[in-house]
C-alpha cells in the first residue's frame, strides 16, 4: 500500500444473498456486457430465479476483483474512439484552488492513475441526442434497452398492463430503435460523459423505469475521500441509479477523480460549489471565466451531468421576498447573490450558449437547477417557483437547438394537492425533457422523519410522470448524512420508485411483488428475505424473535403466532375446499346466494 | 409494591421538550377539562405558543401523579350516570377460559381495583348516535369540539383555506352541534364505551382532523402485561389516537384490564381473537354463545370499538381462491375457516342485529372488519375485497337503523393507482361513514420497510377521505413489534395523517408547518426541534456532527457547512434588499426585464 494513501477506501464488495450477477449481450452490439441481478429461490418454489436491474457495478461480482486504486475497467473508451469524432488532449493543467489551496497532509492525494481526456474534434457534438437525431443507434443506446427490459418476456406472458400512466407511453418491449427515438424526441436522456469510461450506461425517462439518485458529498465540517467512496458504492449497492457529488469541502478536485474513476453510475456535480470554493466562497467574486475553467476541469474528469442554476434571473429574485423560507437551494442563493450584488443579469443565463459549447464537446448532461424551488409548504408553487420553470423550458429549447442532453430539476416542498400541478406545469413548459424532483417533502414538521415526508411526495410524483427521484436522507436539515442514512434514503426511494413503476402500470413491475408475495404465502421466509430490497434488515427483524433456522420454514411468524396465521389458515382452507373442487364449490355459493340464512331485519 | 404485581409497568411520563399541558373548559359543559399542548418558542421569534392536538393523556401532565395500579381519573363516569339511561349491575363472572386457562405464576394478575359495570336500562340505546338523533348535544360531543379546535382562530386570520377536499366538508370551525350534526349523520363517530370513564373523547369522521391508530397486544411467542401497558402509554405519546389490543396470547382479559384502566384514547379490539383462544383455537369449535359472551365480556371491561368481520360471507370464500396471497385478515381467515367447516352463513353475519343489541347497550362502536382485504399487490381491488365492502355497506345500514356507531375497515395491500377507487367506493356504498384503513401497502417488495410502503398509502387515501389510518411499523409480516416499532410506526403515520389534512385543506393545518419553517430560516434550532413530531430524534441528528451549545444558534448545519448554507445567503439577500426597499426592486426588475441582457440564440 503506498504511503501516499493512508485512507485507501474499504467498500463493501459481497453480492447480495441468494443473488448472482449475469451478463447479458447485444444484438447490434455483441460485446456488451450488460449486468443483471438474478435471485434464485428455493427449489420447493418451482419458480425460475427472479431477474431484477442492477445498478450496484463490478462490486458485487465475485469474479471482479476490485482495487480502488486503479479504478474500474474502462469499456466505454472504445465505444468513444470507435465514433471517430473526438481526439484525445493534454489535461487542463490542476491548479491549487482546485483544491481549495490545501497541500502537505490535508491534501488528499491525487488518484493513481491519470487518463488523458478526449473531447469532441472540429466543434462536434459527440451527445447521445446529436447520434439518436442522426438515426444512431451507440452501444449505450442498445446497452440501455437490453437493461430496461428485465423480465419482460416472462411478464409478456404472464401479466396483462393494469395502471396510470397519464399519458406516459410505456412499451410493452423496449428495443433499442425506442430508446434512439425517445432520446432524439428529448424525452430521455443518457448521461455518459465521454471521459467516463467506467460507466454503466443507463436513461433517464418518464417511459422508462423510474431512476433515484443519491446525493453524497463532504462539506467543510465532515467526511473525508474514503468515507465518500465508501458511501458512492454503498448507494449504488443498495439501488442508487446515479450519484451526485455535492462536495463543498476543501479537496473537491482530487474526491472527485476517486469517486468517478471508481464509478459504474453517471455521477452528477453542481460546478458553482467548486467555483465558489476558487473564489474564497464570495458569490460576487464569480465569474465567467472561473466557472467556465470549472466546466472544464470537470467534464474532463468525466462527470456526467451538471446542476446549472441558469434559470434563476434578475427579476426573479424579488418574487422571493415574501417568502417563509426565501431561497433553499445553494446554488440558486448563490446566484441570486451574485445577480443582486452587481445588480444585472446571471451569467449563466447570460452566456448559456456558451456553457452549451462546452456540455456538447463532452456529452455532459444539463440537469437544470430548481434554483428557486419552495423550502416549506408555504412556499410551493409560487411566483418564483413557476417563473423560473418557464426559464428553464425556454434554456431546455436552446440546449436542444445544440444537441445537448437535458433534464429538469423540481421542488423541494409542495403538499400531496400541488404536486400534480407541478408535473403537468412542467412536462407542458419543458417539451417533456425528463423531470427530476427533490421529493416532494408533503409537510414541513417531521425534521429526522424527511425521507418518509419525501418518500410520500416522490412516489406520487413518479406516478405522475417524474423520471428520477432524488433522494432525501434521514438527515435531512440537520447534518450530513452518513452511510447508514445513505441507505435508508436509498431504500425509501426505491419503494417510491417501485410504487410509481407499478402505479403507471410499467410491463414488468410486478414481477418482484407477485413473486414475493408467492413467498411470502407458502412459507419461503429465505426467499421473502432475498427478494425484498433490505435482505438483511427483513432477516433481522425476523430474527429478534424468532431466530433458529426451523422457524426459517415456520408456517407463522411472531407477530400472531402459530394458532392465528391467516396464511397458515387459508392454506387450510384451500386444502378443504379443493376437496370438493374449488369452482364447483364457487359456482354452488353463488346460485345459493340468495337463500342462505337471510340478514334479520 | 404489592407481591402479586412482580410486573408492574413503568411507563414514560415527562412532557415533551417546550411543552405545557394545558385544559380548556367547555360552555355547554363547563366542568369540562380539554388537554391541548402548547409548544412555547424562543422569545427572539416573537410568536405566541403552537397549540397542538395532544392525546398522551395524563402522562405528559406534570401536575398528575401516575399510578399504573390505580388507573387513571374517571371523569366520564358523571357524565354516564347524569344522562339517567343506565344501570350498574353485578359484573359477569371472570371465567378461567377468559385467560387461557393459566394460573398461579403463569397468570398476569387481575387490574387492582374493580368498578361495577354499566349498561343501558330498559332496552334504551346509550350511544353517541342516539343522543345525537336526539339533538343532544354531550359532553363527549362538546369536548371533541373544542379538542378540533386547535389554532383555528388564529389560521381565520392568518390562513386561506388550500386544497383539494375531494367532497368532505371541513368547517371553518368545530362548534358542538357540528359534532353532533355529523355524528348523527353517521359521517363521524366517538368511540366511548360508558365503561371506559378513563376516555379522554375523540372523534373519527372525514371532516375532522385525520386519526391515527396504534395497535399493541401479545401473541403466543411474545411479550407481557407491563411491555403492552407501556407500549400503549409510549404510543399515544407520540401521537397515536385510538389503540388496538390485539392480544391473541393467555392472560388476555387481565391485559386488557391493565390496559384501559390506564388508557385515555379509546381501546379497540378484535373480540373473535379471544373467543378463538376460548375454544381451544378451533375455529369450527367457535359458536354464537361463546363469542357473545366474549362481547358482554369486553363491553363490561370498556372496550370502546370492536372489529367484527360480518361482511365475510360464506359465499364470498371461494372469491379467494385464486388469490395470490389468499385471506390475510386474522378474523377473516378465522370465520371463512367456520364457514367452510359447517357449511353454513357465519354466525356473525346471521346474528349481526343480535350483535347490534350488545353493542347499543354499552355504546361499543362497530369498526366492520375487511376479513378480505387484499395482501398483495396482485389481489388488490378484485372481486372478494370488493364483494364484503358491499356487505358491509348492507351491514352499516342495519347498524345504524338500531343506533350503533359505524367505521368501516379498509385496505391493505393497494398500488397508488387503485386507492382511489376504495375510497369512492366505500363511501358510496357504506353511506359515508367513517373509513379505517391499514396502510394500504404501495408494494410488496420492502419487508423491513412498511411503515414506508404503506405510509405512501395512507398520506394519499387520507387525503382521498379516509378518517383514520391504521399504522403499520417497521417489522410488519416479519414479527411482534417492540416499543421502537411502535414509536416508527406512530410518527411515520402522523406525518400521513397530517400530510393528508394540509392537502384536505384543513384551515388549522398549516399552522404548525409554517411554525417550524420560520424557526428553520431563522436558526432556531430548539425551536426546529421542539416543533417537530419527534423532538429527540431531530435533536439527536442534529447533534451527531454539531453537539455543542453554540450550534443550536449557528446559522448553518453539517448538511452544507456555513459557506454554502442557502437560508443564511437568503437573509443576506434580504439585508442587501431591504436597503433599496424590496418592493421598488421587484417593480424595477419586472419593467426591466424585457431589456436585461436577453439570451443569445
Amino acid at each position: 500500500m503506498p504511503d501516499a494513501l493512508p485512507e485507501t477506501p474499504r467498500v463493501t464488495t459481497d453480492p447480495l444473498p441468494a443473488s448472482t450477477k449475469v451478463h447479458k449481450p447485444g444484438v447490434l452490439h455483441p460485446s456488451l456486457r450488460i449486468p443483471m441481478r438474478e435471485i434464485a429461490l428455493h427449489p420447493s418454489a418451482g419458480e425460475p430465479p427472479v431477474t431484477v436491474y442492477d445498478s450496484s457495478g463490478p462490486y458485487t461480482d465475485p469474479a471482479i476483483t476490485i482495487e480502488i486504486e486503479q479504478g474500474l475497467p474502462r469499456p466505454r473508451d472504445a465505444w468513444v474512439i470507435a465514433r471517430g469524432d473526438t481526439e484525445s488532449y493534454a489535461a487542463r493543467l490542476l491548479k491549487p484552488e482546485d483544491n481549495g489551496f490545501v497541500s502537505g497532509d490535508r491534501l488528499t492525494p491525487p488518484f493513481p492513475v491519470r487518463h488523458a481526456p478526449r473531447r469532441a474534434s472540429g466543434g462536434r457534438a459527440v451527445t447521445q441526442l446529436a447520434y439518436a437525431r442522426a438515426g444512431i443507434i451507440t452501444p449505450e443506446m442498445e446497452y440501455v434497452a437490453v437493461r430496461e427490459n428485465l423480465g419482460r418476456v416472462q411478464a409478456k406472458n404472464a401479466l396483462v398492463r393494469d395502471g396510470e400512466d397519464f399519458g406516459a407511453a410505456l412499451p410493452d418491449f423496449v428495443t433499442p430503435e425506442f430508446v434512439r427515438d425517445e432520446i432524439a424526441r428529448g424525452r430521455a436522456i443518457i448521461p455518459a460523459n465521454i471521459n467516463h469510461a467506467e460507466l454503466e450506461p443507463m436513461a433517464i425517462g418518464r417511459n422508462f423505469l423510474v431512476k433515484i439518485n443519491a446525493n453524497i458529498g463532504n462539506s467543510a465540517v465532515t467526511s473525508s475521500m474514503a468515507e465518500e467512496v465508501e458511501k458512492m458504492v454503498w448507494s449504488i449497492r443498495w439501488g442508487a441509479d446515479t450519484v451526485m457529488d455535492l462536495s463543498t469541502g476543501r479537496n473537491i478536485h482530487n474526491i472527485r477523480d476517486w469517486i468517478i474513476r471508481n464509478a459504474p453510475v453517471p455521477i452528477g456535480t453542481v460546478p458553482l460549489y467548486q467555483a465558489l470554493e476558487k473564489v474564497g466562497g464570495i458569490a460576487e467574486d464569480l465569474t465567467w471565466e472561473v466557472f467556465r475553467d470549472t466546466l472544464i476541469e470537470q467534464a474532463e474528469q468525466g462527470v456526467d451531468y451538471f446542476t446549472i442554476h441558469a434559470g434563476v434571473r434578475l427579476a426573479h429574485v424579488p418574487l422571493t421576498a415574501s417568502r417563509v423560507t426565501g431561497i433553499v437551494s445553494r446554488g440558486g442563493s448563490i446566484m441570486a447573490k451574485w445577480c443582486l450584488a452587481h445588480h444585472r443579469e446571471s451569467f449563466l443565463y447570460e452566456r448559456f450558449d456558451e456553457i452549451c459549447d462546452v456540455m456538447r464537446s463532452y456529452d455532459v448532461s444539463f440537469s437544470l437547477g430548481d434554483g428557486l424551488r419552495p423550502g416549506s409548504i408555504a412556499d410551493a408553487n409560487d411566483a418564483a417557483q413557476f417563473a423560473e420553470l418557464e426559464t428553464l423550458g425556454e434554456l431546455t429549447k436552446v440546449a436542444w437547438a445544440r444537441d445537448c442532453q437535458v433534464m429538469i430539476e423540481g421542488p423541494g416542498h409542495v403538499p400531496m394537492h400541488k404536486i400534480k400541478a407541478n408535473m403537468d406545469k412542467q412536462l407542458a413548459v419543458c417539451g417533456e425533457a425528463p423531470f427530476y424532483t427533490l421529493g416532494p417533502l408533503t409537510t414541513d414538521i417531521a425534521p429526522g422523519y424527511d425521507h418518509i415526508t419525501s418518500g410520500i411526495g416522490a412516489a406520487m410524483i413518479g406516478w405522475f410522470g417524474t423520471a428520477m427521484l432524488c433522494y432525501v436522507t434521514p438527515k435531512e436539515h440537520l447534518g450530513l448524512p452518513d452511510r447508514d442514512d445513505v441507505k435508508v434514503g436509498v431504500v425509501t426511494y426505491k419503494i417510491a420508485a417501485h410504487a410509481a413503476d407499478l402505479a403507471k402500470g410499467h410491463p414488468a413491475a410486478r414481477i418482484r411483488d407477485d413473486a414475493l408475495s408467492r413467498a411470502r404465502f407458502e412459507f419461503r421466509w429465505e426467499d421473502q428475505f432475498n427478494l425484498s430490497l433490505d435482505p438483511e434488515t427483513a432477516r433481522g427483524f425476523h430474527d429478534q424473535t424468532l431466530p433458529r433456522d426451523a422457524h426459517k420454514t415456520a408456517h407463522f411468524c411472531s407477530m400472531c403466532g402459530p394458532k392465528f396465521c391467516s396464511m397458515r389458515i387459508s392454506h387450510d382452507i384451500r386444502a378443504e375446499a379443493q376437496k370438493e373442487g374449488m369452482i364447483e364449490m364457487a359456482r354452488k355459493f353463488r346460485e345459493q346466494g340468495e337463500v342462505y340464512l337471510p340478514l334479520r331485519d
